[in-house]
């Protein structure tokens, strides 16, 4: 296993120091994982906790990263001692992986001493936003494709190996269901899928004997690329041939495979081919700069597409490539009492939310559907056999009452007193309890036209907290 | 070291057993990994070759990848032994790190036996693409910054480990000149910067008291991050009085770091407020969202900002998440003859260049500076104390006649039967190199509006073989 300890800024290091030499840095505090609002994800599936928590509970500086340290003649011997020595003690509570999480929502919350929870920040942020943010745009790429099978494609274009390797993982939980890259087969139990590149078509002297050749080397598993040089005229025809060969030796030919061209009509014009030639259970792949975008139009054509293979446009999140995920103070404890924390802004909706929380997710009792979610201080306790009234963060004068109603905890402790407490569950179970949960939202949340925002509210007693603090701060730093 | 060689795409094995099977898989073949052309990155500046070859030559399937792979039930053990046994046995040339090039020239060649060099395509794509498109979009940035020190910062935002590892390293390539990332600074020499963020101001009482904790511990490091509260009324006021405790005591404030807000007010507001309290010397510090574009338009509305802290949209090149490099075969041998390989295209520009090709950049004697680069086959020679006329690859018409010129063959032997045939230079020669050459292209290629797009010819040899192959191809796959 790689040592990634020092996969940190270098600010969390300099402030780790100051803290020490102030003697703050054993602070307990509260920070909370969350991404803002933006206009591509309106919904995400959270991801990464694992590897978040892998990293956390492995953090340990060795003796070459002490000595780096030493090198950058920053600190001074007592507090790289104190690093040496350092190991994660605090408490973490997050959402589930495969959880459908919306903007503002702490789906991450480390309580713990003020220099070791600075020090996660960097690596959590990072191993969270990436996979939250790949999972998401995979969610709504197997939306698109409406239960049809997609492949995960990527690995040559994404950013680098962990790009691939972690991006094929939150692609399987957003409910693709397989993977080219065999690397991340292996690391997580993914199916892996894959036959043939052009460059197979281009060793052999001609098309035919490239697809004869294929067929003897994989008679069961025979899918072959048929865009080479013409899908209408030479690919097909010629594939057709080879699954004659096959089917007269008792072998099923799998299908064909498209990777360029117009999609709709050469997938139906390919559909007509094979079903006259008696091929109706050879299934049609697609692929080539596929997203959620061009599959729901090539299937509003009726293009007859079994199977997507989705490349770039998904290892990299190709619209918006980063989640923008911040990880933000919100409560230091003196004398064993909370004292909560806000960052404020211009922007009214940038105001974080202070104190230690939780989120409830309000569930319908008649429809089984999600009404809306709830960010309620942690000590705070609601009884579900009364109605329950939520409140806009920012346009307060929007309330909605709710009755007959559940209210489930989205956070759970993942680590407590710096030992893990949680079973991960394996990555088939994420993508099933993400599937599951995606299905209690009404599609009015998840379309890709104009979708509705679902409505992620305050408590009474958080806003309470949160305008008393606004009041505070502007007047403890109004005269300076 | 990890153990990365499954980083591969399935369709490799596949294709490597078929070739196995036909007793092809030891063919000698070329393969050539080059850039499409694409609207946003005219020019590139080559990346990630050193971590390329440490796969290439760490290439190795242990029991545990073959055991995997024996469970996919795909492969015999014939060819299992085989994969056992196999290392990198081929040639591989490649431009420098740091080379500026252009779409569609093979900045890296494989000559390898056929099973050798597909099995290399999937990690050679993923660690040049993602190098590449970071050290290309740094160029931009950078040059933008016109010659200001530019920090990357993007770790908390890359997607993976590695993107922000390799990121980085790529970013030092195309100008900056340090990165918040230990872990990157650790690993490649990189100067890692950093200094507080919001939360270190939230954790005191006051702004002031905060800016004064960080005085205290590091007296000739300090540099305050204003904007928490109120840039104009609060931070730079609190600043300043920090600043003048300090120079009591002889030290040298470092500066103030701008992170929200109006980047061009606020920096000219608080030069002047700096420059009237005697602190000139103070540099201005700008992050939050940068990149070359708010870069160029901050400089010109006279933005008073020293330095620039570039994170999300350099570390994943937000406007292009990939570069879309791509790997295709260009010849075989047999019996020791080259025969050059095409892929066609109904779309004439993605017609491949066949043969086993080398690439020059032209250099106008006068002016030093790069006239066009010229795609040539690597067995012609050329005088260049004669004319030389280039002509377009697509546009025929377009010619060009160069005299008094230089040719500089681009691409140099890395790997030569398996061996490493060169010395990799640090990344701060890299940097140098990349700079220096940047140099040499005239400013209406680089510009960021509307860039005058730079010629790559192709030889008339190469023309000439490519006009041929077409008409074979055609004629080969018209009638099945």
């Amino acid at each position: 296993m790689r040592n990634l300890t020092l996969l940190t800024d270098l600010y969390q290091l300099t402030m780790g120091y100051g803290f020490f030499k102030h003697k703050k840095h054993e602070q307990t505090v509260v920070f909370d994982l969350f991404f803002r609002q933006n206009k591509l994800i309106t919904y995400s599936i959270a991801a990464g906790l694992q590897q978040a928590i892998d990293y956390v509970l492995n953090l340990r500086l060795n003796d070459e990263d002490l000595d780096y340290l030493r090198s950058l003649r920053l600190f001074d011997e007592d507090f790289l001692a104190y690093l040496k020595d350092m190991r994660f003690t605090g408490d973490i509570y997050a959402v589930r992986e495969g959880e459908p999480v919306f903007p503002g929502e702490p789906i991450l919350t480390v309580k713990a001493p003020l220099i070791q929870a600075q020090f996660l920040e960097t690596a959590l942020l990072n191993i969270i936003n990436h996979q939250t943010l790949i999972a998401s745009k995979s969610a709504k790429t197997c939306r698109a494709a409406q239960g049809d099978s997609v492949m995960e494609f990527g690995l040559r274009r994404a950013q680098g190996p962990d790009a691939g390797i972690y991006g094929a993982r939150a692609a399987v939980i957003g409910g693709c269901s397989s993977t080219s890259n065999v690397l991340a087969g292996q690391m997580f139990s993914i199916p892996v899928s894959g036959t043939m590149a052009h460059s197979w078509v281009m060793n052999f002297p001609t098309e035919y004997e490239a697809f004869m050749a294929y067929a003897a080397a994989f008679p069961d598993n025979c899918l072959l690329l048929v865009d080479t040089y013409d899908t209408v005229r030479s690919g097909v025809p010629n594939a057709i041939k080879v699954f004659e060969y096959l089917k007269a030796r008792g072998h099923a030919p799998k299908g064909i495979r498209l990777d360029s061209g117009d999609l709709a009509y050469l997938s139906k014009k390919a559909r007509k081919m094979l079903d006259a030639a008696g091929f109706a259970d050879a299934r049609i792949c697609a692929s080539g700069d596929l997203d959620e975008v061009s599959i729901q139009s090539l299937k509003s054509q009726g293009a007859k597409i079994d199977i997507w293979g989705v490349g770039t446009k998904l290892i990299t999140s190709e619209d918006m490539p980063a989640l923008g995920g911040v990880y933000k103070l919100s409560a230091v404890y003196q004398d064993g009492a909370e004292i909560p924390k806000m960052k404020i802004s211009d922007n009214t909706a940038k105001i974080t939310n202070p104190g230690f929380k939780q989120i409830y997710r309000i569930t319908d009792n008649v429809s089984g559907k999600s009404v809306a979610d709830l960010i309620a201080l942690r000590r705070e306790t609601f009884d579900q056999t009364k109605p329950l009234t939520i409140r806009h963060p920012v346009d307060r004068w929007k309330t909605m009452t709710v009755e007959n109603y559940s209210l489930r905890p989205l956070q759970i402790p993942i680590v407590e007193q710096g030992k893990l407490v949680y079973d991960f569950p394996s990555l088939q179970e994420i993508q099933t309890y993400a599937k599951t949960q995606l299905d209690t939202l009404w599609e009015e949340y998840t379309r890709l036209e104009m979708p509705h925002l679902y409505k992620v509210d305050l408590s009474e007693q958080l806003l309470t907290l949160k305008d008393g603090l606004l009041k505070e701060l502007k007047e403890a730093n109004q005269n300076v």
